[in-house]
């Protein structure tokens, strides 16, 4: 059995969706999810096109075939193996609410992914990363190190072919440089509904404003600080009740849900960048 | 400027989204919206394709491009033009909440229907209908006359040419020839979270279990009093301090949200029957 | 009958609830509803309690009997009438939607206020609210005649007996003067999870952000230009696909749910000014 | 420091907030939560006072002071240590997501429980339970064993002075002589919006019904199988693309987090029960 999973964006125009469906057909390929979106301010189309056949056939043979068929498209185009997990490296700080939602739901089945390995400045989840069978990473940041241990993360992502970075709860600042050596592959949990409350102490700016809705942003990384490309957004109702610190117990569900979701729908591929904006087909 | 919508569901095969979409790029066509969707439990293939071009196609010739291509899948198809307004009649008793926003959302360009006639068992909300402009029929239903009433809102929509009965809180039930004949074409508002509460007095039900949460369900009308299939629920939180009377309160924001939702996913074209299930394109 | 509310603020100390528990006890008052909150930040302690009795009692009687009790507690504190509707004043500009929903809960005897005029610089909402029986006032407003216009409605409201100012979608900005005027008893809406999207065209800003929930919020009107209090927040998912003006569409059904539910809380004596925060009592 | 909670019932009659207040003040205490709500149908009272004081009181000492000023009222009333943990027995089957997430949020402080035993039908938590430093004990239960197993559970819960019993989806069903055992004290979780889908395979019975909203329901466990007062009821939105399967997956979110919603607010005694329906103050 095959399974895979066709990504593109490209300027919009007739016909692209009957040259892919055309191919497909000719080569005995059953479409079996198919979703697209033409933005209207930008003229760009963004298309997923999932298809399987009961039969084996390697990525790249289909990559051959398709390629002709899409360059005309002047597309930015990308094929995955829908049935093999997205490796994973998770880097997490102190708090361990977000990894360890990650954790469970990974094992049961419900993310498409394998967390290959997991980076922290902190010591506290060695225990339950290992009891997981999976490696634990101690590193050290300071202001001089930092851009050491970043390269120790890249080493390490590419010594285990890992496809992705998730930051569930790391609360170092990733250099620039290291933002673009893993732009479009990074995904952070920020803990307040963006653009609201960006920075430091989100619970206590949105405590001290007595706002009736918390949230938190997935988002892909980029060098302007909580202003990636936003994945998901989780929020729930509060009320004046609620002191800056249960704000943020409160919000450590939607923390760790909104990761969840975010990092499935990457795993999934069902995530496009659309400038500084995301298409997230669902 | 042509605007079409087809909509289809048949056995699945490969091939369904090629031929199409084939046939729609030679014509020129542009695709501006396609959603599908497999059951994998009855292996029924649904799609909705929406395309636009600018020049002026009649919708007959377009059907007549189509009904070769289509027909050897099967197919139950239809094709809507998507720029004119589905002509709907709405039937009404005492309540008037549903009716109210129905309106009012329809004034503001926000629901694609016009609403060519209201027709209701009670005097009560002839001035706001007429006020908008809307012919506004009052019947008197008996046990005697149910059969002959109905026949009268037959001969209504046959006349005004309306595609869909909306039932926006009309409190008698209909005879099973009438829900015949409407199969497919009336939606009707239920004050509960089908299947639970069905029947009478669904919030005093509600009251009584003591649930936390209530809604609202707009579903197609069938013989089997509230067992329609199920277009859209709305729904929200509540808690002990609530009497029956006020969750019937809360319940009517419910009730209009979720029927306006309805009809405007039924005028959109975006809701395919699946046996007693639907498949609501989003 | 007799049915009132009693609400204060006042620095937290040992026996407060007692003192007037006991004064109301000894009174025959039976208390119907009691809540409270203490702020742990400022120490401050806020409350409302709902009573009443099977005697006709007049408002300052029982004001008289509260008073000596209520002193030595260095209150801020208010008693109402809990049977009469509060009057209120609306202003309305161009967009209709949240007026529109708050003339039917006002007329379905959901919110417990009379709306004693209306006052608009445009004439657009004359119809509907004249054919409520309410009367309707345009206004004119440049940067010259704006303190006129706003006299006007002091005036208004003066000789109406209007406790309340409501700007239900008015988009005109009040001068600092008229904010001072109406402290504590003007509330707007605005058509933004504030403080995200302050200022012009939220829907836009919330659009080219790429944000995954939109909302509205109701706030008591401040000099600081949405900036004030806020007392309710309504909100919903969106996603990728729903261009600014389609964002502005399902908005406006939030703006005019948050509005309805301040306005009620507000006509019920819920909400409680805790410095530029707000207690909403529920 | 000292800080108790008070809880009772009784019929609703003038001074009862009076009497409490006025004995807690000559005290000393400070009142800091206080709930109430009286329900119209059923004529009764139910109340919940928080109170402390910076002295150390022994908990029977304040019983013995309130006990002759509750005395009058008929009240069925209570009395808890705010500041010790609610000591639980939890008990599971297979799937361990409910007490993953119960684990978890116990450990970070946000359920004020201690989890003094788990017990299962299965081996398949032990290493996790163990991992916590909490004892695990498996059972084996076939209808000859059942009454016994249970007896092992009533005495587990006496040795160690556990006050409640915790069903983190234990898929036995309890005799009535258990349910009666730990009437008040025991709280199931149950993967539907009850009363939809009672009994078995409720994501199913969803799936088959087209709903449009899942849910999980806490409720305390009586003889009436899935009969109990609702504490909690959790819920999200679904649409036709999920299958039974997956609704089950989504749904074991919501099972989660119903359940340590549920029980912290037993644990915080917020949870009254009114005949077979309960009043949860939040």
């Amino acid at each position: 059995h095959s399974d895979f999973i066709l990504t593109f964006a490209c300027p919009d125009r007739v016909g692209i969706v009957a040259a892919i469906a055309s191919t497909l057909a000719q080569d005995g390929w059953t479409i079996t999810e198919s979703q697209q979106y033409a933005d209207p301010d930008t003229r760009r189309f963004f298309m997923r096109v999932r298809f399987s056949a009961d039969r084996a056939v390697a990525l790249d043979e289909v990559r051959t075939t398709l390629a002709p068929v899409l360059e005309p498209f002047e597309m930015d185009w990308d094929l995955h193996d829908a049935s093999a997990p997205l490796r994973v490296v998770v880097m997490v700080s102190k708090q361990g609410h977000v990894l360890n939602n990650l954790l469970f739901h990974t094992q049961q089945g419900q993310v498409p992914i394998e967390i290959v390995a997991v980076v922290s400045n902190h010591p506290d989840w060695r225990d339950v990363v290992e009891w997981h069978g999976i490696e634990f990473h101690q590193i050290r940041v300071t202001a001089e190190t930092k851009r050491e241990t970043e390269q120790f993360v890249l080493d390490l992502m590419e010594r285990t072919d890992a496809e992705a970075l998730i930051l569930a709860r790391y609360m170092q600042i990733l250099t620039d440089q290291m933002c673009r050596d893993v732009h479009g592959r990074a995904i952070n949990i920020h803990h307040s509904l963006l653009p609201s409350f960006k920075g430091a102490r989100p619970y206590e700016q949105a405590h001290r404003h007595g706002v009736k809705v918390i949230g938190a942003t997935a988002h892909y990384v980029t060098a302007d600080l909580d202003e990636g490309p936003i994945i998901e957004q989780d929020f729930r109702r509060v009320d004046h009740r609620s002191s800056a610190a249960e704000l943020a117990a409160m919000g450590q569900d939607l923390e760790a849900r909104a990761l969840v979701h975010a990092v499935r729908a990457h795993a999934e591929h069902r995530v496009l960048l659309n400038g500084m904006k995301t298409v997230v087909f669902d």
